[in-house]
């Protein structure tokens, strides 16, 4: 499994990747363009993305709520789209990518040993993907955690209808919290960061970015260092 | 468990349900109509539904085809489809519903240990879901096995692009498997009854009718005992 | 598998047993009593207990926060000391209890089929047993919530360092989430009702009491219906 | 796990081995010249062996019919002896083989990162060992399949009854499966390539060479690029 | 699942049935009758029928010791084999039987909560068929162990060598560990009732009889009491 | 993975270390020195280190048995706190450990596959550590089995009730087995090696030390080859 020197060399970078890039007319080239991306890096950094559900999660998940179904089982649903998202980004990936798709943080633990790009999608119902990401960074013990998501970064309102809402370009997770307090919880619901990825982030003082997961972005961002998104401060 | 006489009593009957009941543009309306006619058979009736991928499992399979995923990837994609299908016609059905959804033979057969409505998605890469209903319905031992479909029955010609296509009623198994010999496999392609399914209905003549998987055709032929669709004999 | 007239008669009561029930110093009759009070109760109500860590769980991850354990397998050191005491309760009760301790929301659902009390530890890193306890009652609808602790109820600063502490008999869900916002969240870090629990309870609106976990006022609130401890409002 | 290049560089060459290699009389030296052979390979070649049941799994099925079994647990005894004959030949392998019987396509998937010889059994009821041959072969991308059998190549006759049997060196995939079309698929029947096996080769167009199952046969093709068996052609 | 009543009213008995019943020239009907049997009694009684795995197990754990396999894949090979003889005689059972194989202490648990007959092979490297016989009386409470096995009871001398052998119709379990004392523990050899089953057998004090397999015998103990073999005492 | 070379030059070490290492007054301190002993090996020496359950295990039997929970559940508990014990000096052990507690036989030898130090707990009901530990010594052909015990060897007489106890330094595993064949076989009961453990020994003919664990004696025995404790010969 090669020296472990290596091992520690090499960084540990957690993606959050929307779910807004696997949709109902998302285009093979654009999923190559993530997958190019992220097999040019591997020799160099140990990547682990997370998928997101998108628009065929909430598919799913607005029509089980509408037969009564459960929460939990509406996150089931949004935990199986988000999976298959997965497979669908591993497929693109091909053999640089671990084989399987981990369905908890021992099977992610496992998939590290292989030096391969590691795909997950959501792991247990009552958890958002962002808390999972949060959850994935800080039991492996991530250098970054990106999370690539709709909008830009944070902003002071919601920019999608409020021209003058600001982006912060640091914010503190305390402050984060403050804003996303009143937000609520259903399954599927428009969340940036959850109260628990927040937590997590916060308990293991993770170094994380909130930012846009257009490719040009991510490639600027991970290839340059370039500065995007709002950071969040301890 | 209750009685074993009482098990003995209820007949069982598989139905194949089609990936268009499940779609884009479903409503759950049309679902709790399903599951309201299935949950009014329980009592008499051990019934094992089997979900289609339908068109949310093609897009996958296309996207997965366009970056050269190999061919047990696009099926594995189309069955992860089909048991978020299977979740969702289960979440309809509540309560009188079995309430997982079985992955293996072994595990259909455990699950009707619970005289509950049991609901299945695709098994196995290589094996399509007709191919899969077929074999759980020999498995069980099966009164009755419907291939809930998209068309009217087996035709002469294919209906949709020859209006003089005629329908059997009844079609001997050797003349079906004849009539669909000539189709290709892919993943995901349009298929009436592949040829595993024909065999396994012949080798164990299971009693098999392939009809359209409108709610009123279902309601007529099991309800009413009506006549539709094709009959396949031995 | 009983009637289903029957199973939607009987309720569902989701008691979570603190983790102090379960000591160092723990006596078996004091087990035996609980097991006793459990028992008693199957006949008319579908008993699911959620057993927490207590100290022997905090002896555990206290060793390992040491040795720079990172949180996630904080976390499962917890689960799986709550998981031992699962398995202990359920000794105590013996054949009445589904015979083994689920691991997952869907385990806990197949676990209901056999109308037997189950006992659950925790299930997933980054979940306390109260937001587990909260999931799981909110995944089978459960007609009251339970949470047994070491303190009488919730009150408006900590009883353990104010004499002049005062019990809410009643506490709306979003006063209870800003009276506990500014703990943190620690693995096995004193937490009456964690954020996630108390977002669950809101979001399906799950009648929740808060009360201690000694024997008698346990007794006293289910069998013979008196107020305890505080009462949860939406 | 080696890198990437030399990954890319080792051909994969699944076998097909015969169940008639494991019998009531198999030599322990017969295995151990299979396993040498395989053992030689393994730097060189990305080896997958399939086992067939041979004569035990015959033995359990037939008994298992007289008592009236279903296909499907038919099947069930044959692919598990099958996996018997898996670990019995992955023993004479030793520490070059990889140490578990792969039970899906996913765990074949799995078991190839880890550049040893991988031995699997059948994988599921509905499945000859042939269809899991020629599955796990496109799966994995297999540079050859060689389908190691009890006869010398394909008839066009039954050469055990027409002493006249003419042998193909070469077959196209349509002719093959025209000469097969007429044998049932009872669980464990003799079938020199059945349909679900010819499709996938078809569709995936995977080079396959049938062939006698005799140690000097499979050293001269494998060792010596020898012609042996019949070749099918698209 | 039915009443508790209906439950601590049957009697548990566990059966070790010899490998000696499944073999390469086992007939149908012999199993059909042991099915029958056991069929006939599970009205009134909860069986646990453990299989050997006999001579085929033997002719596999000698080739896997030619090959120079470690005791722990030979055992493997015993339990695989015993498994496949599980799964015939509850082919022959049917719809009577627990549809699966339970693979450890937990599954047989699980196993009898469904009130039909269990039938198991072996569970672990390590442990005997006889072990796992008196571990699984042990677990359930059974009432009686029934060690069916290929001589009529415990003799003083090997009845196979020594003519003038005397059976004895009571034996103390410590008297038990003297006579087998002395036999090794190779993987499948000749072993009445190893070191582990006897101390199992003392320390939870489980009624135990060791006696012949043959149908007629098993009937008579079973049906008519009639006393049979070696009784063990305390 | 690495080379194959490497993998048969490493030397493979198997060491049973007792649960009274794991204890309610432990300190992390002295977990540490055990995991760097085990650190500094791991370039030349496979280790596979079992942890014993020690007091807190026979805390939760003695709760259980007095609870009258069976064997087999008493022993269940006690695998469960060993598995803990074996996490948390997992935890110490950090990126040099295998990341998941292997299970079984067969876990165990897939971990050994990553070259990476091995902890497990117990395995199975029924199956002491010492004997899980003597059957991983086989399965893996272990070079060395160290039973480091809470004694400094096996004495003639129990050396904490005869002040006039002589240690041998050697041992025949025959006589091994006579002087502790009057121990009986209760979960958790004291035995310095139980017989199955000696069977194994005796039947794979491992070499095998019985010595104390402190930490000091162990790295003497390891580091510097001294000579400790009792060597059990053939």
């Amino acid at each position: 499994m090669g020296s472990d020197m290596n091992e520690t060399e090499r960084q540990k970078i957690v993606i959050k990747l929307s779910g807004s890039v696997f949709n109902f007319n998302t285009q093979s080239v654009v999923l190559k363009e993530y997958a190019d991306l992220f097999m040019s890096l591997n020799e160099k950094v140990q990547l682990i993305i997370i998928t997101g559900g998108g628009k065929i999660a909430r598919h799913y998940i607005e029509l089980a709520r509408a037969l009564n179904g459960d929460e939990a089982t509406l996150d089931t649903l949004g935990i199986d789209v988000s999976r298959i998202n997965a497979r669908l980004l591993l497929t693109a990936i091909g053999r640089l990518g671990y084989p399987q798709i981990p369905k908890s943080l021992d099977e992610v633990s496992m998939a590290l040993e292989f030096n391969k790009i590691v795909v997950v999608g959501g792991l247990h119902p009552g958890q958002s993907t962002n808390a999972t990401s949060a959850l994935i960074s800080e039991k492996i013990g991530a250098n970054t955690f990106i999370n690539a998501t709709d909008v830009s970064g944070i902003y002071d309102k919601d920019p999608a209808v409020n021209s003058d809402a600001k982006m912060f370009t640091e914010l503190s997770v305390g402050k984060c919290m403050e804003l996303l307090g009143q937000k609520n919880s259903q399954a599927g619901t428009y969340e940036l960061m959850d109260l628990v990825a927040l937590k997590v982030i916060q308990r293991s003082r993770i170094r994380t970015i909130v930012m846009n997961s257009d490719i040009n972005s991510l490639k600027d961002i991970i290839l340059k260092g370039s500065n995007f998104g709002t950071r969040i401060t301890f």
